[in-house]
């Protein structure tokens, strides 16, 4: 729960009976500060020179060789190609103040707010998001990166409107329905809604209650909510905007025997809720306001409750199945359970967009934490000049770790995002598989990560970071919910696990694994023996830096918790069933999704800093790469250390390595922010601006 | 960073080539709940019956005893003794529906209704605390966490009104000021501010920029803020309420040397800032307000300018140093250190009372988490009703160790409350440096576990929990700040390591331990011997079990780190200074003290749970203690494999006994947080209540 910092017990195995003199005289300095009624001996007189790179982990007097970074050639490196669209986003914006969200605004206001802003993006500056949904998603997630750091609410009514119900349209639906949305969905005359999750069903989809039942007499659906649990809840775009809305619900069909009709499992129909022209509420809909939510305010989240509301039998989404004029239903997918895997399948773009998007988040949260850290001067050695507090090394413990993180998942959920667009292309089966499960289980990551460094930033800040202007509140609350909405992160890290557990049974039966588990392929065999006990000692920067030892080390814990999983699951299976045994090991089954995903993470991270053209900024990469992979293998290194992976002194080492690496890192921190290049006006803080960061702030507020 | 679930890896070596075939079935059924397009062989037929014990952990088919819980009697134990007090407010704010903070506010309305509900508490309910802030603190705590369960703000606001502004007039202050100030401050005609931070400095409290020069002529100090980073920032009640300002300042005395003047360290003055009657700002005064902050919108934070503002000689709260007519200063305390050290030491009880209202915030989201989590249902075994989502693993393991934990804090904070008074009565100087370096140790601990735990919670509720009503999102951003004011947390935690380095050094000189240090004495010596490669091996639910061998565990931890950090210091010291070397160390020295404050939170609890004289109660506390000590040690167990104070086949018992424990607690979890008898009001998240909670919710949302 705490963050650990675990620490060597031993150290030092020095004679304990020491003066501590000067230790002394710095704990005497340091709780006279501070509120202590501590004896103290007065002024301190000594000058010692604080030479900041051994205090902060150099060592040894090894002064580190000097890295020069070239921001504009990093930047290009790390830019994705649609740059200009992202551009026209900001200039849009920029040059419209009345469209900018203030700091404090009425929930009513933020939604109006929210719709101005899409109708000028849409209709104004000629941004039409649709057919990127379908023909170049890097663009649409593009897009949508830029208009969620204008307002996350803005990124999420986007997303509503085009991913969501632009997307099911598209890619439930046939050309039938294109022809008859696509035009009224893209220039926004369709506004519509979603309408999956109900009161009492989120994660598990297929237990949806709500029915559309067919009437032969009429050739019409019949949509029903039949109880309270089955209420459609947190609808964007129902409580106020939308016109229509996507409704998943079970296909009734009536039969011939005894029990009068048949459940053909959940379908997407489209349902219109107000009218067209008068936006009056329709017959048999009825429609309340889920009112404030912890962020996204902008966003109308609405309540839906259906009353034998009748649709036109065109109106099902029929690509995966279809039902005739005579009430038969037809469907080139042999069963209930291939069906909804189908639907849900095309809707795996939510997620991918939302990695993305969150990275985006986490890029904003430490490039402001970081500029403040620097800016920010606290204390400082005796008679000397306070000192940056990102000069401190537990602030470097706070946030280098975290800038490593944020070019990890950056190279991560670019790949994903080209992985996605070339399925979208290609409809290949093994492509599909593998996006499927790497976007749960990027999303889940990435989302956790963001979310708990925002307040990890917020507290690096201090007072100032909790300024409403200085964005961490805004930030954390709209990203929030980015780890529950299109798959609660816990559920997706289940279904990774279940994925490589169905690899890994393949396996065994003479299949292949998917690409992106292809390691597994070599590793199990190799990594499963004992560890060896001499490489368990090495402790040489050299070694502890070399690409494949981190992969090794990764791929060897995921490997070894795959094997030990399956066993379990087996073992416990016999006595407690399927569902027993695999709640019996859930714990251990998120460990291991978390550990697979992070070792897809370091892989891609490895291949990107190879690929980098630029020497110095391949050199740039490679260290934060190293500080990527050695952090989280010491964040765990009680599982190294249980089999006797790791050796005591290599933990040792690779802990002092972390520190120290933390420490170059920090040597170019600013560089490696700006390489992200955001600009002032979507990082916003005052207390981030590259110029004049404090008077921007006493400015803001009335000086 | 990820909040990790290490796993054995090798917690099975069993055959590999199996089929794996009930895991398969589940497997399936999981993805094809959720989004895969895997194949999947239909409809399960297997009927399993779900043993929920065995699933979560209980495994070999143990059953486990039955535990009872008898509520009231649990309760009685847990309510302080002030329960009568926090009832009248509770009444009287419920009975006053216009007093009821609601969701949507605009920040300048809160305030005013702040106000409102800080005068009718006041002068209408007749609480009166600020007898209490030197009386009877206890009973001013109580108050205070009442108070905050019905808004924080308010909670806040009265904080700055009494403890911060009526504290330091009458801690810091003499008779003179206690006569004139009293009844103004008690009966909120005085209402004030505690003018510290500046803009630049925040920790650094003798960095104050701030001057209070006096004048001779005029027997008169002249208040004035050299530079736009001394201005006073993020003050209490000065943007819009506040009468006068506590300002510390450095006073500066005019000589007769060459220099003309002596800065005689920080002072703490009263400055009237607005008219009492007009209510207009003072000449020289300049106020601009902060602006919207993340949570606490409910307090009016402002920034304060002085040019030459003039206050009387008399304005000198002067019980720690004084100035005479003639300009002469005169202390009953030696040295600038002491008398600045003596001034902040009167302040401890804004940190004893934050720790205590974190407590209180972390019951309440904790409450509302586990009812929901009781509540809602998803998935479940194939072809039956579905289950809890408390009867998953992973559930569990968010939840219940928070649970265990919110349960320690209750009685550290109870008992440092308690050690507070006592030190108010009797000034006894062991007692006070006992109070101070506890205090700040239980206010950074326990505050950074509210924060996290709150985000916890409000993923545990999923889409639900980030409905506004339901409280996670303001119980996060009106707590978030408890992490930096009254003491940045890693600062505090840095005075708890020197004061531990401190004591550590007396040691050695033939000094003593204070009180709460005491076991370091016994165990220095027989803790640093190697660890016992036996024991080291027993994993006896019984020994694991056994307090003894809990805080033994604990206290090995902190003995080895505090003589380690010791002889790092010594050493790096030499060659960095002692600057230097403390930061060089500070990763080390957190985690000192971070393991000090847990193992005195674990020897509390242990106690506690003796002294309980109900023994159904006291069974169930021994459970929850049980899960707070062993899951705190599997967090660590890096640290205890790296020493071989704990062998891999323990560090695989205690995991394993923290998933079952967690199973236990599950089961009389209901009970427990009914335990800390937070009425509905209180909690008032509608997914929470004790009865009809989604039928609330709905009727929340208008059906």
């Amino acid at each position: 729960m705490m963050q650990r910092r675990s620490e060597p017990l031993d150290r030092t195995g020095e004679d304990e009976s020491s003066e501590l003199s000067t230790v002394t005289r710095r704990i005497q300095r340091l709780t006279s500060h501070l509120t202590s009624t501590l004896p103290t001996t007065g002024e301190e007189s000594a000058l010692v020179a604080v030479d900041l790179e051994r205090c902060a982990g150099g060592g040894k007097g090894k002064k580190a060789a000097e890295m020069v970074v070239n921001t504009a050639a990093l930047s290009e490196y790390m830019r994705g190609k649609y740059r200009d669209v992202q551009e026209e986003v900001y200039a849009y914006f920029n040059a419209r103040p009345h469209l900018q969200t203030p700091i404090e605004i009425l929930k009513d206001d933020h939604r109006e707010l929210c719709l101005k802003q899409l109708m000028g993006l849409v209709r104004e500056a000629g941004i039409r998001p649709l057919r990127y949904v379908v023909e170049d998603p890097a663009k649409y997630f593009a897009i949508l990166e830029a208009v969620g750091s204008v307002d996350m609410s803005l990124g999420i009514k986007m997303g509503v409107q085009y991913s969501l119900w632009g997307g099911s349209v598209l890619n439930l639906g046939t050309k039938k329905h294109k022809d008859k949305f696509f035009d009224g969905i893209d220039n926004l005359d369709y506004l519509g809604c979603f309408a999956m999750t109900e009161l009492h069903h989120g994660s598990n989809v297929q237990g949806l209650q709500t029915t559309a039942k067919f009437d032969p007499m009429t050739d019409e659906f019949v949509i029903d909510t039949p109880n309270d649990g089955a209420i459609k809840w947190w609808i964007g775009n129902a409580a106020v905007h939308g016109k229509f809305a996507t409704v998943f619900a079970r296909l009734i069909l009536p039969t011939h025997d005894a029990k009068g009709y048949t459940d053909m499992g959940v379908h997407a129909f489209i349902v219109p809720i107000r009218d067209l022209k008068t936006h009056q509420v329709l017959p048999g809909v009825e429609i309340h306001d889920c009112g404030h939510k912890v962020g996204l305010n902008g966003v109308d989240n609405g309540a839906l409750r259906f009353r034998s509301v009748r649709i036109p039998r065109d109106n099902l989404l029929n690509r995966f199945g279809d039902v005739s004029r005579d009430g038969k239903y037809t469907s080139s997918l042999p069963t209930i359970n291939k069906r909804f895997a189908a639907t849900l399948g095309e809707l795996v773009g939510g997620r991918v967009g939302l990695a993305y998007s969150s990275v985006g988040v986490l890029k904003i949260a430490s490039t402001i934490a970081i500029r403040y850290s620097l800016l920010r001067q606290q204390f400082g050695p005796p008679k000397q000049p306070e000192i940056s507090i990102l000069d401190y090394q537990s602030q470097q413990h706070k946030l280098m770790p975290m800038l490593a993180s944020t070019y990890a998942f950056h190279f991560a959920t670019l790949h994903l995002v080209g992985k996605y667009s070339e399925m979208k292309r290609s409809h290949d089966d093994a492509l599909v598989a593998d996006v499927h499960a790497l976007s749960a289980g990027l999303k889940a990551y990435v989302t956790s990560y963001t979310a708990k460094s925002i307040s990890i930033c917020r507290e690096a800040c201090g007072g100032h970071g909790y300024a409403a202007v200085n964005r961490f509140g805004s930030l954390r609350n709209d990203h929030d919910i980015f780890q529950t909405f299109e798959g609660d992160n816990t559920v997706l890290l289940q279904q990774v696990a279940g994925d490589l557990l169905k690899q890994y049974q393949e396996k065994f039966q003479g299949g292949t694994f998917a690409v992106t588990w292809n390691y597994l392929r070599e590793s199990m065999n190799s990594y499963l023996s004992q560890p060896n006990p001499v490489t368990a000692r090495w402790e040489s920067t050299d070694h502890l830096r070399d690409p494949q030892f981190q992969l090794d080390a990764f791929r060897y814990r995921t490997s070894r918790l795959l094997q030990s999983a399956a066993m379990r699951l087996r073992k416990h299976s016999k006595t407690l069933g399927g569902f027993g045994a695999w709640n019996r090991c859930l714990n251990h089954l998120l460990t291991l999704a978390e550990s697979h995903i992070e070792s897809v993470i370091l892989a891609i991270f490895i291949e990107a800093v190879k690929s980098c053209p630029d020497e110095q900024s391949r050199a740039a990469l490679k260290l934060v790469c190293d500080l990527y992979a050695l952090d989280r293998i010491w964040n765990d290194i009680g599982t190294y250390r249980n089999v006797d992976y790791v050796a005591p002194n290599k933990a040792k080492a690779i802990h002092k390595l972390v520190d120290y690496l933390s420490f170059q890192v920090r040597n170019i921190a600013k560089e490696l922010v700006d390489s992200f290049d955001l600009p002032d006006n979507v990082t916003r803080a005052p207390i981030a601006m590259q110029s004049e960061a404090y008077s921007q702030y006493t400015q803001h507020v009335g000086f």
